[in-house]
This record gives structure tokens, sequence and C-alpha cells, in this order.
């Protein structure tokens, strides 16, 4: 959120081409984690349980559809999320999750930059569709999501510091 | 995610009419758990600490998007879905964040059934379209989210329990 000038380590707009793709991310899930999420946020039992788990059709403890939505934003913050010149995130598109996570999963991620165009009114400013993928470590996609973020133009930046 | 018989607390498809409106929830939003999440899935300065928040846009601390996501998520938990008969959320639509979550905020939820119509594969189910609105003690509008879930039908329920 700070406004540097158009330095090298910062990424911008210009930074996100359509159908570029980035890979990123070694998550570990673990049951602990899995039950403490659960406790704050999403307390069902096949979240919270082994035993009770088992006895359901999730066929033992699996992570948070929640969880697994918050552990990719976690591996985007690292894996470029910390060097973007964001301005936010507009907001979701789509999120669908398609295979449970279990305790000992190792999660990572891949981004495709769906659409980027400059924004009509502010012309600073960009706005990059980010379609993203999680796989667990067997290769198989756990989640898709689709987000839309502002992102602070390298050209004006450069202005702005001169 | 147990599968009672068509007992009256278990909520089923038939009692997510289209448009019916349920409202609750009185989260409560601080400092401490701001940054607790933030530590674990969202490390930005405007989420972390709050001399750094006050020299960002964000002006003082303020929740992260996703915090405010899982926070409404938790409401739904305590307000309707730990008596639901669901058979997961098949994904989500839309999500926008309209207005900073910041402590000292009380969170609460509205939720309207978008659309409910049974499965056409699988005619024990249903599918509900719910659009969650989500509050501040203001009553500004934080957050809207647009959530697809199948649920057991109270029919289907009643005969299998017979």
């Amino acid at each position: 959120m700070s406004m540097p000038g158009a330095d090298t380590d910062t990424l911008y707009f210009e930074d996100f081409p359509l159908g570029q793709v980035r890979e990123y991310g070694d998550f570990e899930v673990n049951a602990l984690r899995i039950k403490a999420f659960a406790e704050q946020f999403d307390p069902q039992p096949f979240h919270l349980d082994d035993h009770a788990a088992r006895e359901t059709m999730a066929g033992g403890l699996i992570a948070s559809g929640w969880h697994t939505v918050v552990m990719l934003h976690r591996m985007n913050y690292d894996g470029f999320l910390k060097r973007m010149a964001s301005q936010g995130g507009l907001g979701v598109e789509e999120i669908r999750w398609t295979q449970p996570v279990r305790p000992g999963d190792r999660l990572s991620a891949k981004c495709t930059i769906a659409a980027a165009r400059p924004s009509k009114s502010r012309p600073d400013l960009g706005i990059v569709d980010f379609a993203f993928e999680v796989f667990n470590q067997k290769g198989e996609r756990v989640m898709t999501e689709k987000l839309i973020a502002l992102l602070k133009r390298r050209s004006a930046a450069a202005e702005t510091s001169s």
C-alpha cells in the first residue's frame, strides 16, 4: 500500500499481461490447522473431529472450503501480492470447490491472467482479472477462483516519483 | 452432515423458498482478531499494524476482506447452517467488498433466497442461491456475497427415514 516510484521490485499493472502464468506455493495442510480454522469460522463436525468426520459423507477430516480460500490468499501474498502495487481487490467473480482438502495435503497455486485493461475513469490505474487454480500434491485441482483487482500503472508511478 | 429424518429442527430445501429473508448475527470485530487473522492469511501492513495502517490509504487498521468473508460464514453457521441439511456448497458466484471493516465494528447479516429449484439429476436434492449482505453497526453495507448450495429435500428425507 506504500506508493514507491516505478522501481524494479514492485509489480505494476504492466507486469500482469494477458495470458501470463505464475506458479508458486507449497502450503502444508495439517489436522491442527484445519481444526483451529473450523473452531473459529466453520465448526461443522467434518472440519472439527476426526471420528465424527469418518461417519459423514466426507469420509474423514476435511478442511473448510473457506479455509482453502484463505490458504490460497496466503500463497498469493507470498507469491506476488506482497510486491504488487495493489489498490485493492474489486471483488470475486467465482469460487468452485472441486476436491476435498485433507490433513497431509500440500497445496500449490497457479495464477493465469485472464484479462488486463487500463481503467477508463482513472488513467493511472489498471484492472486485472486473475484466474487461480489450487492443486494438491497429487496434481488434483481442489479449487478455482476468479478475482478482479485494481493496480497502479508503472507509467503513472514513474511520473509521480519524478 | 448427519442424515436425520424429516424432523422439525432440521432445515431442508423447502425451508428456503424464493424471496425469503433471514437476519441474524452480531459479530464483534476487534484489533486482536483482525491482526491474528492477517498474520496467518493476509499479512499486509494495513491489516497488521495500527501505526503503519494510518500511513496508508486505509487511514487506520482495517480487516482483511477475506476475514469479513469468513466472519460472514460464521454468522451463517450460527444463524441457520448448523441446522441445515446441507449437501455442500456448490460455489460462490460473486463477492464485493463495499466498505472497510474496522476495530469496534459489530457485523450482522441478511440472507435473501435469490433462487430455489429441485435438482434435475437428483430428485432428493434441491439447489438454493443465497444472496448475503453484511452490515456494520451504522447500517452501512460492507460486503455482499452470492453462494449456491445443495440441500436435501424434506420429502426425500421423510421417505428415507420411514
